[in-house]
């Protein structure tokens, strides 16, 4: 199966079976969505991972009652830092240093151009960026999903706050930005499993300078 | 080869030998882009492909001089909506009934309530948001490439104002947020295809909630 084949195959399931996803799928997902790539090689966010029923309950009215939160076998919570420190690149940098066998100090001119621009910023730009970089990750786990054919709900109809007091995610400097839910299309009850697949047209989609 | 293969594969090439990739190898990555889940289904964002070679040159110098601005075949400029408007709404839901042959007005609720909330929100907020849709799209759009051994350097780094402006995006309603340049690794000079992918190890990188 194609790349292409895959995104036509998936949908946005609506109601999930409840079926459990093997532990190495959702391996897989995560592995596709950690080696994601960001901005300057950054990775500012974190993938929570929750099987836990009890909190797959708690989450189910934050995100509006909305049954695969409960049906899901998988919730991967995507969580972006909220801010860049200078702390944080320091310790991007030399991990990146040890990683390569370069010297300590190699990057040291493009971590301080960086910051220096960081610095400028706004928090709430700097959360502008890390989500976005949350987004990549959260594409290519949209993909890998699709490839083994397991069923994936892209959801941001969720209280974020709300769930980042749930999840303690404050104090671990993150915010919740999107959800994937990982389970099994119940086929006989998902109303939206055979709902034509809507996109604008690539003529519309896309813009041509050539 | 799968996803995670794939993965491993790519690299942010930073030298590209000029070589063109071939339009439908570019299609089937805009084709994946153009599937990509979005928001309620809004996909508020277009792609714009340049091949032109004058343009190219023009776009070097917002792009800090990156040489695979023009040593690219294909540049795809990712531009999301500026901001979100009850027209748009009204045209996607309409466009959306008439393709699932649903009676006229059928979104109607769904759509009120939709627009009840961007209503409430700055066009900062509707941006962000737009923005983080485009980056999904940029996801797919990255594991396409790879999949087709295309290779594909993921760009923030450019004067953002400076591209709308020569691309005429302002008059469209549209901001770029991002650029992938297509083409192919020049092996012999490019100084990032030797160096280790480094990313935080799973350990890091998840939460678990088990």
């Amino acid at each position: 199966m194609s790349l292409l084949q895959d995104l036509q195959w998936r949908y946005a399931t609506k109601k999930m079976t409840g079926e459990k996803v093997a532990q190495e799928k959702v391996d897989y997902i995560i592995e596709a969505t950690r080696l994601a790539p960001t901005s300057s090689g950054l990775q500012p966010f974190k993938v929570i991972q929750i099987t836990d029923e009890e909190l797959k309950a708690k989450i189910q009215p934050i995100a509006f009652g909305q049954s695969q939160i409960v049906d899901a076998s998988h919730l991967l919570v995507f969580a972006a830092h909220e801010s860049y420190t200078e702390e944080y690149l320091n310790e991007v940098f030399s991990f990146s240093e040890r990683e390569r066998n370069l010297p300590e100090g190699y990057s040291n001119d493009y971590k301080n151009m960086l910051w220096s621009k960081f610095a400028q910023q706004t928090k709430e730009e700097h959360f502008n960026h890390t989500a976005r970089q949350a987004y990549i990750g959260f594409g290519l786990a949209i993909a890998a999903a699709a490839e083994l054919k397991v069923d994936a709900t892209p959801m941001e109809g969720f209280i974020n706050e709300q769930l980042d007091e749930l999840l303690g995610l404050e104090k671990l400097g993150l915010k919740s930005v999107t959800i994937l839910a990982l389970g099994y299309r119940d086929e006989a009850n998902d109303w939206n499993l055979n709902m034509k697949k809507v996109r604008f047209s690539k003529e519309d989609f896309v813009i041509n300078y050539n």
